[in-house]
């Protein structure tokens, strides 16, 4: 059986990309059933709209950046799932801080994967997205 | 009349929010007739994916920011225009360097704007998106 994507990653074998750690990204858990990832981003000051929140397009990065460890969740390593489209709602202001995040694989197809993912802070919903990644080996 | 928001954004009496630095964006022209803005932002290697090209989100936070200036552009100072839904289309992968990109208004109501934006490289189209965002006042 080839290597888990998701556990190298666990493992501490595949080293987080730049854009993970420029996003501030905590593993919290994993359901290799559901495929669903628990994780926490870091809100940083450098992410701030002219009004002193997270500016929309970065949470857009944390929800993208959530998805792809999920659909990773489902890979070996080897392979890799660019993102297709990406559709965001946003809910309600998120402030300079930690953000929570779940994200999972709505549907598992031989190449396509769908996903899902929301941000909460205070346990309250901040922003909500659905992607289309294509599975391709390297 | 009301002073333009993004008249006061190029007069620099408005500084860039910290989003926009770490993006490195830089506003090359504003069509005031048409709500259409030219600009370039910075993939540097902080945004980099596992396989070494822009991660998919930073892309988006960049289509988010080029479309937050366009809505700006029929703004007046003290108006602003949370986004409520963003839509991202990947084209093709971005490499670590400058990318260019295009953003206009495409419907302007009283309170609801439509906007469109696209990211391009080396004259290539790498993302589109659009966005539905509501005018506000502080």
């Amino acid at each position: 059986m080839s290597e888990g994507f998701f556990d190298a990653i666990k493992a501490g074998k595949i080293k987080p990309p730049e854009s993970a750690k420029t996003l501030g990204i905590d593993i919290l858990s994993h359901d290799p059933a559901t495929h669903t990832i628990e994780l926490e981003f870091d809100g940083r000051p450098t992410f701030a709209n002219p009004i002193g929140i997270v500016q929309g397009g970065f949470l857009a990065a944390m929800l993208d950046d959530a998805m792809g460890l999920a659909a990773a969740s489902t890979m070996n390593v080897g392979e890799f799932a660019p993102t297709l489209n990406l559709n965001v709602q946003f809910h309600r202001p998120a402030q300079i801080g930690k953000i929570q995040g779940t994200s999972r694989v709505i549907m598992r197809g031989r190449e396509v994967l769908q996903l899902s993912a929301e941000l909460r802070q205070n346990g309250k919903v901040v922003a909500t997205a659905t992607a289309t990644s294509l599975k391709r080996t390297m």
